[in-house]
């Protein structure tokens, strides 16, 4: 790489830039979009899906009926969940052409994590479908996709996972529902239901979570009316991101890395006081406990065992040293912790940790799609330039 | 799908909002980022690439050294020179298990545009590549990423195109310039000097124009820190949308509509009392002549023959006529219009105007993401629920 330019004096303004508008970096606190999805109130430690709160819809209702809600602004009646059951079940099934890929994608993304091999077949399936414009499709056919997208995304991680294994994957089951079909497809087994009640409730308590980056990424490609496929591979490209969080795996190796209740004090008063972060603690938004939280604490209480007496020491420790060591900050434990500890007790890989999480928030995604697609107007900001003063010369 | 709720008071502001900043719609004029790589002047009809005159780099100097420019941050010396060269010319080289694909989804992408096709072998590329997260990576490493994916993205899109009508891809050659490999996989005959400065010239002038929706979505991508393929991939979904702008197969379309000079008058009045949008007229930013529209009608014009006699007098008659049916707005000829003429004097496909584009915007996309990734900000606005207030209660 070739070394900077000479410094050179900031440019000076054109008539342009009087109509730029300065705001915090990152865009900050910028209304970029309105929605009716939901929001997160982080002062109330409270978040909510359209008009109901997500933890309690998380404990009470199964995937599928918040899908719906997404996607349709509102909860089924009996017979909305029968014809919805009904449309998700064969948008399932995977075209053939591009099942026939997964071994191919899983060998030439052998090097990358799963995402990067979720990408590759998500665009391939999207152009397989041939998936329109937005701007060009009528609203049954967005949501149709929006179905499609949803069904295949588990069906396409799980296939992927087993073969990097040497496993074979393992078809969906029409009987089942969403999150038994997600433990069915990963491991070959049906969950019990205390694996089926915690992993039904992760899943929903991860669909959506205010204005993060990877649904504005969605919301931005959307706007310019492009193909329900290039929205949804733009949001995975920003959930991959280490900036995005969402890794819960993140957490258990801090676990891990502890190893025995005695060692928690030293180990995160070492790890506090070399400046190191300590994962699954902390949060932009939420200023008092984040409710996904204190929801998957009281699953992982439900399950009980060592582990789970483990990570509740560390917590308390880490929680404490935190306090101690950087008070007035008032760090609380986020989504990560005990999401963490959650899928392991589900017997979830951790390498599908992430993926999992994927699989949940694609539903938000997709739902953010189409309430943009609704709208006509491109979301495209401004720069402002900070170079040289142009034109130079030059030979 | 269900039909809406039932209509429900706005909801009370909770306390976070009174941090919520409200902007334009489409956060028009917000500035998301600052930049050295470059700035579109509207009022002035002038955009440049750093402190250079964009139409003059595009006239005067091969693609390559603009490519250095805008990744490198300055011009380079014959030595430069030499050593980028060296560079590109392994990174075009696609991995033979990538290659090995591409018939497969040319097939599988056939119902869908080159660009799904494109999303598809570059998100394969991406993994087999196994770019990692651009915040784990070094500036060297990344600077590496950008110059592979600005590399093969023509010999994908060629090879894609090939494929498609059952001849074999070309592989590039070492002895010949960006401009000329790109006519040579296209075609598999070399450019005359004629031809190799009308695409030389048009490849340079679309690398960059500002803030546009795709270079925004690659920033915002890799303001999460997600890794160089992410942010191409996502770049080339807002791309891909119909308000991105930059069909210019649209604009040749309407001169084929036309079909005789006599038919001029008569279908522009009927287009535009219908209400019809004239492609090739109109632009978000330039509110003088789009100074590319300027350069590429020169090119034509060196040119010359029926094709752009026809071309200049269709376009003094739809500024004529637009200027009479719709006084005060003021409609000039965009970039689209001439492009689409050049590149049809060169030969190249309708079918690979956009994704010509797409070549050149590449190497934008890339710089953009490298000056992004020098920064540690994430690019995460906030949106205002405007759904009924919650928590509502439910069965």
């Amino acid at each position: 790489m070739s070394s900077a330019p000479s410094p050179a004096p900031r440019v000076t303004r054109d008539r342009m830039d009087a109509s730029l508008i300065d705001v915090p970096p990152g865009l900050a606190g910028v209304v970029a979009a309105e929605t009716a999805l939901g929001d997160v109130r982080g002062l109330e430690g409270f978040y909510h899906y359209r008009q109901y709160s997500a933890v309690e819809l998380a404990t009470r209702k199964p995937f599928e009926d918040v899908w719906q809600l997404m996607i349709n602004a509102r909860l089924p009646s009996a017979a909305e969940r029968d014809a919805f059951a009904a449309l998700v079940r064969p948008a399932r099934k995977l075209p053939e052409s591009v099942a026939a890929e997964l071994p191919m994608i899983a060998k030439l993304s052998a090097e990358t994590d799963l995402l990067g091999g979720l990408r590759a077949a998500l665009a391939l399936a999207a152009a397989s479908y041939g998936f329109r414009p937005l701007y060009d499709q009528q609203p049954e056919e967005r949501h149709r996709a929006a179905i499609i997208v949803g069904a295949i995304t588990p069906v396409l991680l799980t296939a992927l996972y087993r073969l990097r294994h040497d496993q074979q994957p393992i078809a969906p089951r029409d009987d089942l529902d969403h999150a038994a079909n997600y433990y069915w497809m990963l491991t070959g087994a049906e969950p019990d239901e205390q694996q089926w009640h915690a992993i039904n409730a992760y899943l929903i308590s991860t669909i959506d979570h205010g204005f993060n980056a990877s649904t504005f990424t969605a919301r931005v490609i959307a706007s310019t009316g492009a193909d329900l496929g290039a929205c949804v591979l733009g949001a995975l490209g920003s959930l991959s991101g280490p900036l995005h969080g969402g890794a819960p795996s993140r957490a258990l190796d801090t676990l891990d890395a502890i190893g025995t209740p005695d060692r928690i004090d030293p180990w995160v008063r070492e790890a506090v006081t070399s400046g190191q972060r300590i994962m699954g603690f902390g949060h932009p938004v939420y200023r008092t406990e984040d409710p996904r939280s204190a929801m998957l604490k009281q699953i992982a209480q439900e399950f009980g065992g060592p582990l789970v007496d483990f990570a509740i020491a560390t917590e308390e420790g880490i929680l404490r040293i935190l306090d101690e060591l950087k008070p007035g900050r008032a760090l609380r434990t986020n989504v990560e912790f005990y999401a963490g500890v959650v899928m392991e007790l589900c017997d979830i890989p951790r390498e599908m940790f992430t993926p999992t999480f994927a699989t949940a928030r694609m539903i938000g995604w997709t739902a953010h799609i189409l309430e943009q697609a609704a709208d006509s107007k491109i979301i495209r900001p401004s720069s402002r330039y900070v170079g040289p003063p142009p034109p130079q010369p030059f030979d």
